[in-house]
């Protein structure tokens, strides 16, 4: 697998076949392990950062999971590839940010993405599509255990697993969920759910994790703490919450739907007519148009169109995506016109 | 013919099969006259007032042109009937406005109307498709050469024609040309064109004139002297301006199409992907958004659609019309809903 394959091909988490996927867009868990007897990757120097990329790079091997995925070294990459990376959530912005001596090892699928010397030694992620933590979670399982016996990881028998960050220390993990929330946003209940969740130890973020806006009415749930809680207890307690969010959302869509169809209709085919004849625009204004489409697509609404291209529509559109798919750098002006070139073509069918 | 009779027609100057008529809508030509030895409508009593009706509508049936035309008197009518006039561009607001004693005559296709007590006791009009004027202008002297028989209009052998107001004493006429100008606007030229008009003693106002905006892009331009001038220099001098303004849009038009013709295609074609998908929306924003497709259609961006289509929605869509269509008052938030459907309807053949 080369880095220009994934273009052609759809994120397992994309796929929208997951559960509740009408709200929930992905379910995320990462790990955050370091190695033994090696500085944390911000104090450590070029030859023990070289070390952790070759050790981790030869355990990969070894895992019947990850044998044959994609593994990169930041440094030989385009800063568009590098943002292309970002844009399909495998890496972080701090990632493409300064790349040397970091790496990304990326598995069949995109399911499995692990980044190499960014805060941490070695960041697991695990992303699925819908609401599914549970399956995430064995799957990072599998993974972590077939890793282990090639790598010591730094683990401390009264802190836990070791980490860069103390945030982090203890589990080092973080499970988050992707959710869409449109009616909650409309109905203007949003600030007081967010207010809710910030009170259970959970934080709210972005599209594009810390420090991101909610564009879109996109908003990523995730635990807070990782030290001194199991696992099962923290992904117990993100559950038990996302559901009832997911509730919450459903009975706005349903309010909106008898009390005021016409309004929510309105929004949903504007977007809808806007995107099949826009000329230009820009990604922000996609986003937020696509956030309309979606929803109605969720709400049977536009029911010709799958859920697929709408996916599509949100990653494509992004711009080192559409650089690649144009093979060159693009300015803002001419990437707002091909991305209304490419919406175009895959809503006029 | 009866007044709900127009509702299911085509007014005559909508046609757009005038000269000029992808920038010009339509030329208008209007005469005041008041009748001998009856005092000026403000001051007219009641019995002075009944008497300019009877005497005009018995002249209406001698004249071969206007005889058969509609002649209401104004307080027989509705509110929505009178708005309805108003939005045909057959009677003035102030005509709606103080319905006593007022009358109005309709020919056939709305080609002539006549406002019998407005500010002066016989407003005459003459609408044209397209840039027209002397077409317009030869209707309208058919028309008081018919009548002038058996009216005794005011008449000074100094002054010219007698009116209630000093700014129409002379020939009485105002010449007036209601031109859409989008690509001037867009490119911000606009201003400059009409600082310019202004000091060629010529006037510009809105969509329903005096004291109106220039809602979606239309302008209306009128001469402001009548008095110490022949008619013929005054309709020579308008007609020298509008050719120069329309030369202008041009100019505007074919450079955005030359340097800027994504900008053009993103506005004409999202105001179009909108309203085809539209659940929601005010009299205004239709005005805009038809305006942006009527530069689409006129510059042979919208290939499928014809002009026709186009002018009868911004007939159609406004408040009396809907309301009559509807056959009941409607508030103004189902006004939107409906304005929505009929637009819909029309757009999704």
């Amino acid at each position: 697998m080369k880095l220009n394959d994934l273009l052609n091909q759809e994120s397992e988490w994309l796929k929208e076949t997951g559960p509740n996927s009408d709200i929930v867009i992905s379910s995320r868990i990462r790990l955050a392990r370091n190695l033994e007897r090696l500085s944390f990757s911000h104090w450590a120097d070029e030859k023990e950062q070289q070390e952790v990329l070759n050790q981790v790079e030869s355990a990969i091997n070894t895992s019947n999971y990850l044998k044959g995925s994609l593994i990169l070294r930041m440094r030989d990459l385009s800063n568009i590839d590098k943002q292309f990376l970002v844009e399909r959530h495998l890496i972080s912005r701090e990632h493409a940010a300064e790349p040397d001596h970091k790496g990304v090892v990326i598995s069949d699928r995109e399911i499995v993405s692990i980044m190499i010397n960014e805060e941490d030694h070695l960041r697991f992620q695990v992303l699925q599509s819908g609401f599914n933590l549970q399956e995430a979670k064995s799957l990072i399982d599998r993974i972590e255990s077939e890793l282990e016996p090639h790598l010591n990881f730094a683990f401390s028998s009264n802190w836990g697993y070791l980490t860069a960050c103390p945030t982090n220390v203890g589990t080092g993990m973080r499970a988050s969920v992707m959710l869409h929330l449109p009616a909650l946003v409309m109905t203007s209940q949003i600030t007081k759910v967010l207010q809710a969740i910030a009170k259970l130890s959970l934080t709210t973020r972005g599209l594009f994790g810390e420090g991101t806006e909610a564009r879109g009415n996109f908003f990523q749930i995730s635990n807070q703490i990782s030290l001194g809680r199991l696992e099962v207890e923290l992904i117990d307690n993100i559950e038990r919450v996302i559901r009832q969010v997911i509730e919450y959302e459903q009975n706005a869509r349903n309010n909106l739907l008898t009390h005021n169809r016409e309004l929510i209709e309105d929004r949903v085919w504007r977007a809808y007519g806007i995107l099949k004849g826009v000329r230009i625009i820009s990604s922000n204004e996609t986003i937020d148009l696509l956030s309309s489409m979606r929803l109605g697509v969720d709400m049977g609404i536009l029911k010709d169109i799958g859920r697929g291209i709408v996916n599509e529509l949100f990653i494509l559109t992004q711009p080192a995506h559409l650089q690649k798919i144009e093979g060159k750098a693009l300015t803002a002006d001419k990437r707002d016109v091909k991305r209304a070139e490419l919406i175009r073509k895959r809503l006029n069918i």
